[in-house]
This record gives C-alpha cells, sequence and structure tokens, in this order.
C-alpha cells in the first residue's frame, strides 16, 4: 500500500490518515477480514466502502437478486437486475478494486444447512476464527439471531445494523460475546420515529426506503468498523439516527446475567475472568498508564476499544427516561427489561420470542391470519 | 412515478414513503432542479442519491478530471479515470436513472466568465431563478463564496457542505438569503476534531479522506435536502459530525447585520419585510393555527421549514462555551464574532479574509512564501 503523493496511487488519501495522526498504522487493513452479512442497501454500500478502504479480504452473505425496486438505494445498476446480488456485487466490486480478495456465499443463513455452512466460512481449515469482523445488514429477526448464535459459538465480535420500515431512522450495535449485550439479551432497540405504527402496519409489506439514510447506515457502520478494527477514536457501542430531527443517541448496552441464550452466560463468565485475571489486571494497568501518557501528551489520544472492558450503561446523549429513571438496560433478567432511554424504543414487545410473537398474532381475532403474519413479517424487516 | 408493489418498480419504495405519511406529496420531486457544485466525494454521492431518488433535473458543476487518487471514495471507477468528472457522472447518472434531465457544467466558477456563466445556467431564458435547491459539494473557500455572492444576487437558497482534511468530521449548513446567516456572515464554523493542526499543517496539502465520512455527509445533505424540498421532518440548519466521539452538534446561525456582503444586508431587509408584512403576519397566523391542529391530530407532524422565519439562534446539542456564554453567533458585527458553540471552531481566524489572511501568511518570516500558500490551500481544502 503505497503511501505516495501522486494522482494515479489509489491509497494517497488513506495513507494520508496516518501521516496526520489519525491512524497509527493504516496498511494493517491489507491483513484484516471482513465478513458483510446481507447485500441490500446498506450491505452493499458497506462492502464498496470497505472495498475502496483496501480491505484485505472481503466475504459476502445474500441469497437474493437485483431486483428494479432496489434501484432507489446506492450500488446495484438497473443492468444487473437477475443476477444474484452477491454475484452482482463481486462482479463491481472486482472492477472497483481488484487488490481485494472477494468471497462469495449465495444462501440463506437461516437454514439448517445455512446456518453451518455460514459458521464454516467464518474459520480457516483448522475450526478457528478467520474474520476480524462481522457486519450485519440483513432485514429480519431470524437471520440477525442467526449471526447471534453464530459468533456467540465462535466468540465473534460482530456489528449489527437497521433502518426502520419508514425508511427515516436506523442504528448500528457492537456486539462482543460476553462483553456487550448479545443480540439475544434484551430486545432489539430502534430509534423511536414518532410515526404512528399502525399506519405501517395497516399498508402491509412494502416497506419505504431512501438511499440517504441507507447510505448514512452504512458510512456510520463502515466508520465504527474503521475504528474497531485500525484502534482509533472510540468505538460507539450503539449509535441512532433519526432524520426527522437529526437525533444521534448513543449508548451501551451491558450484557444480561439472566439472558435466554446460556451460551451467552458462558461467555460473560469468561469476560468476567478475563476481566479478574492477573494478567488483564496487570495489561489493564499498564494500558490505564499508557492512555493517561498519551492523554498528557495528546488531548486527543486514539482510544482502542478493545481495552476497555468495563461493561457498564451510558446513556450519552439519550437521556434515561422519566419512567423510572432506568438506564441500566440488560442488567435484568430476561423479559423484564426497562424503559429504554428516551428517543428509543423496542422495535418487539418485551421479553417475547418471535415465536410468542407469531403465536399472540394467531390468537388475534381482529383480523385473519394471513395478515398478521404479514404484518410480523413487515415488522421484522426494519 | 408509479407506486405499484412490483420487483420492477423502481419508485415503489420510494412512493411508500407517501402512503406511510412521511412525505404528503413524494411525486413533486419530479418537477424540481437541483444544482449540485463540485462533483468530489460528497457531490458525486449527493447526485447519485437524487438521481435514485427520481429528482426531475440535476446540474452537475466541476472543472476537474477523475484521478485513480479519487477511488477511496464512492461513485468513481478507475476505467473512468481522465475523464472529466461531469461527463463520467453523467455516463454513471443515466445509466442509473434515464427519468432524470442531467446537464453538465464544465468551467470552474470563480473564474470572472465562470462566476457569470454559473449565474445564467440557474436561471431561465428570461433570468428568473430555475433552480429549486444549490448543494455546494466544493472543497476550497474561493468556490464557497462565489456560491455565496451568486446565491445572493439571485435571492437563492443552498446548502453548503464540507468535510475535514483529517477525514474524520463534516458538515452541512442551510443558507436562506437574509433568513439564515450568508457563508460571509461569520467565520465558517468547523467540528473540532480535537487534532493538533500543526500537524496537519507541517505535512503538507494531502488531505486524507474517507469514503465513509464523505459518505456519511452526502447522506445528511441529501437528507436535508429532500426534507426541505419534501416538506417533512425537520430541516436542521447546521449540524456537524465528528466520527471519533460520534458527535453530531446542531445549531442555527442568524444572519450578521454588520455582514460585510451588503447584498446580504438588503436581503435581511427583505426577509424582515416580509416576516412584517400584514399578509406575512396573517400567513404565519393561519401556519401556527395549522400546525397546532397537526400537532394535537399527530405527536410529530412533518413541520416545513419555510413556513419558519424565526430567525434565532439555538444551539441544540451543542452547549455554548463557557467562554462568554455567547451564542447568538452571527448577531455581532463582522470581526468581532464570539465564542463558538463547545465541539465547533472557526475554520479560518475571526473576522479575516482569505486576501488578509494571504497578506499575514506572507509577512511571517519563520517559513517561505510558497509553504505558506500551500498552508493556506490546504486550510481552505475542507
Amino acid at each position: 500500500m503505497s503511501d505516495e503523493v501522486v494522482d494515479s496511487n489509489p491509497y494517497s488519501r488513506l495513507m494520508a490518515l496516518q501521516r496526520m495522526g489519525i491512524v497509527h498504522d493504516y496498511e494493517r487493513i491489507r491483513s484484516m477480514t471482513v465478513a458483510v452479512v446481507g447485500m441490500g442497501g446498506v450491505g452493499s454500500v458497506a462492502a464498496e466502502m470497505l472495498t475502496r478502504c483496501g480491505l484485505g479480504r472481503l466475504l459476502m452473505y445474500d441469497y437474493d437478486k437485483v431486483e428494479l425496486a432496489n434501484m432507489n438505494r446506492l450500488f446495484f445498476r438497473p443492468e444487473q437486475a437477475g443476477m444474484t446480488k452477491t454475484d452482482a456485487a463481486a462482479q463491481t466490486l472486482a472492477g472497483i478494486n481488484p487488490d481485494v480478495a472477494l468471497e462469495s456465499f449465495t444462501s440463506n443463513i437461516t437454514t439448517l444447512e445455512g446456518f453451518d455452512a455460514f459458521k464454516a466460512s467464518l474459520c480457516d481449515s483448522e475450526g478457528a476464527p478467520r474474520v476480524d469482523l462481522v457486519l450485519s445488514c440483513v432485514d429480519n429477526y431470524e437471520a440477525r439471531m442467526t449471526i447471534n448464535q453464530v459468533c456467540l459459538e465462535l466468540g465473534q465480535a460482530w456489528m449489527e445494523s437497521g433502518v426502520s420500515e419508514d425508511a427515516v431512522s436506523g442504528h448500528i450495535q457492537v456486539i462482543i460475546p460476553g462483553v456487550t449485550a448479545c443480540f439475544a439479551c434484551v430486545p432489539p432497540l430502534v430509534v423511536a420515529s414518532g410515526i404512528d405504527e399502525r399506519t405501517l402496519k395497516r399498508e402491509g409489506v412494502c416497506a419505504a426506503s431512501l438511499p440517504t439514510t441507507m447510505g448514512i447506515v452504512a458510512g456510520l457502520l463502515v466508520q465504527n468498523a474503521l475504528k474497531h478494527l485500525l484502534c482509533f477514536g472510540q468505538v460507539t457501542r450503539y449509535l441512532g439516527y433519526s432524520s426527522l430531527k437529526d437525533f444521534f443517541p448513543t449508548m451501551d448496552i451491558r450484557p444480561n446475567p439472566g439472558c435466554a441464550n446460556t451460551l451467552c452466560g458462558r461467555r460473560q463468565t469468561e469476560a468476567a475472568a478475563r476481566e479478574a485475571s492477573p494478567e488483564a489486571r496487570a495489561a489493564a494497568a499498564a494500558a490505564a498508564a499508557a492512555a493517561e501518557a498519551a492523554a498528557a501528551a495528546e488531548a486527543e489520544a486514539p482510544v482502542h476499544d478493545d481495552n476497555s472492558w468495563g461493561i457498564e450503561v451510558v446513556a450519552d446523549q439519550a437521556e434515561p427516561s422519566g419512567s423510572g429513571g432506568e438506564s441500566n438496560i440488560g442488567a435484568r433478567a430476561r423479559g423484564k427489561p426497562g424503559a429504554p432511554p428516551e428517543g428509543l424504543q423496542y422495535s418487539m414487545p418485551a421479553g417475547v420470542t418471535a415465536e410468542e410473537l407469531r403465536a399472540q398474532a394467531v390468537e388475534d381475532s381482529e383480523s385473519n391470519i394471513e395478515d398478521l403474519m404479514s404484518q410480523l413479517d413487515a415488522l421484522n424487516k426494519p
């Protein structure tokens, strides 16, 4: 990766980050592997950003085909309609930056075989994780729970993203097994749009989307990924975006000791043990001393997120809501989460699984079952 | 613009915004014209977003050519290296959405002829403005001052954008002649990066850039443009973005009664007269009553920015800095602006023109003139 300042060098403006003291070692990105699951309006743009940043290896997952109805989001072109999203993306990305090793997986990860193939694809031939980060850019609850399970099994860090069905808000969330809440610890949080949700549900399953909201969420996701991978700035654990008011709540979400996924509990115990071990204490003390020295030398020294194991909830810009003043989301037993901070809301009823939700939907006598199932699918497709 | 929910309809997901009550009349976008000045890392992505949104007419301005060194940002492809940015953009955008009427202007707007041609291009054959909004995506102070002057002369609303030289922060700003501060009212505000600026200046003129930051700023800019054009949500007058801490300060900037640009003063007088006229008062009262009724009916009724002529400074998420507690930026005479709100800083010394800055630079005896000139150019290239 040349840092020569000439018009013909595609990396000159990236290597400048190093010269300017933003990133200590930019070139490390060449040795890194990122998996992007879901190549829709967020995933495809995230993949393009990583490709243009000179990532070493990019794994792409989707089983869908490009449609003309996707043209209101960035990346895919009309002449790619009918191609699989993974084929179309590989075609475009290879043309943009042939230095990036691309791997495509055209299968549904939520099926039984898909689950196994997905997990295997994240590991080397000896079964050890080979991926530095997984980015979830899927549009449904089942796929997110699949990624959560695979990443818990592998101890794999991942970042979740979502865009609301009304196209005007979105979020990103960092999930590090045992260290942060996993996706099953608490009901998924989304930014409150203030739009009457009954309007959405009544109108059926065609979600709205905008290239702006999806491009912004992809940008925030990859920016957070770059900060995590290249150790600069502060990695934000949860960042919401509400476009109607330009509101960007941030917060941490603690792991839930009573998480329904027992593997999450085991990862929490391991993380606590790592934190309590003499080596970890010594390392933390050394890191703290180094951070202090760096802070003294420079007001805004890059912060390495991996060093901070402090599992606590901080509702940064989002004030805890008045009702109860409960802000330590995830600290309570599953099924009884507190009120989310102001401006955020749960995307599903608290403590209810997708299966229970389906069962409830069937019990509702006001509408027929098919309507309710499609409402539920719409609800699960942020 | 069909709202049919089929895979072959590129507008189905946009028309869904209307069905969901986010936008009252989405199809109005087909009758609208937007000018994007500067087709770099922000402008090209903004143009693509507008094209995919189904804009009626897009005017594009740039005099530069595509280089391989631009490949670390979205949009342009390696095989377009050597083409003018306007030609390359027109080629790509026409392929994406042939419904959008594209006009390219390949000239430098800061030259004398360029200025006249730019102004003429924004008007119809009778000299009346034909553009709904101008988006500034340029990378230097002179071009911004040119756009400011032309828009003051035409009474044309525009939005300014910028990305910092260290690639980790950016901003957008709405400028409505007489109603908000113009670009000459107060020194341009940027988000404080906390990085030692001397590092940047010492290293010369190769600015860093990232596809993430530029994509996010383009997304925020076009999102704000859509809210302004299609009258939904709240149009944010100034929105900053600091990626290192995910900090998004917002504020209003009042027009400066002592603005060095006398035309700005005249526009301020006109705006005040409009506000004070019986018709305007009646319209404002009617709008207020309607807004109240809408608010009662729906908690989050779309807000039409054009109805709010209240010129006042509100430092939303950005608290006024402690020193002086001065928050009404622009209310004082030019040359003596107060301290900017916390997290923001002036991109140039307060109340100093570019010419004065150049003169000062020449007087500085520690470096040679050429070095200082390139430092200055670097400073002016956010």
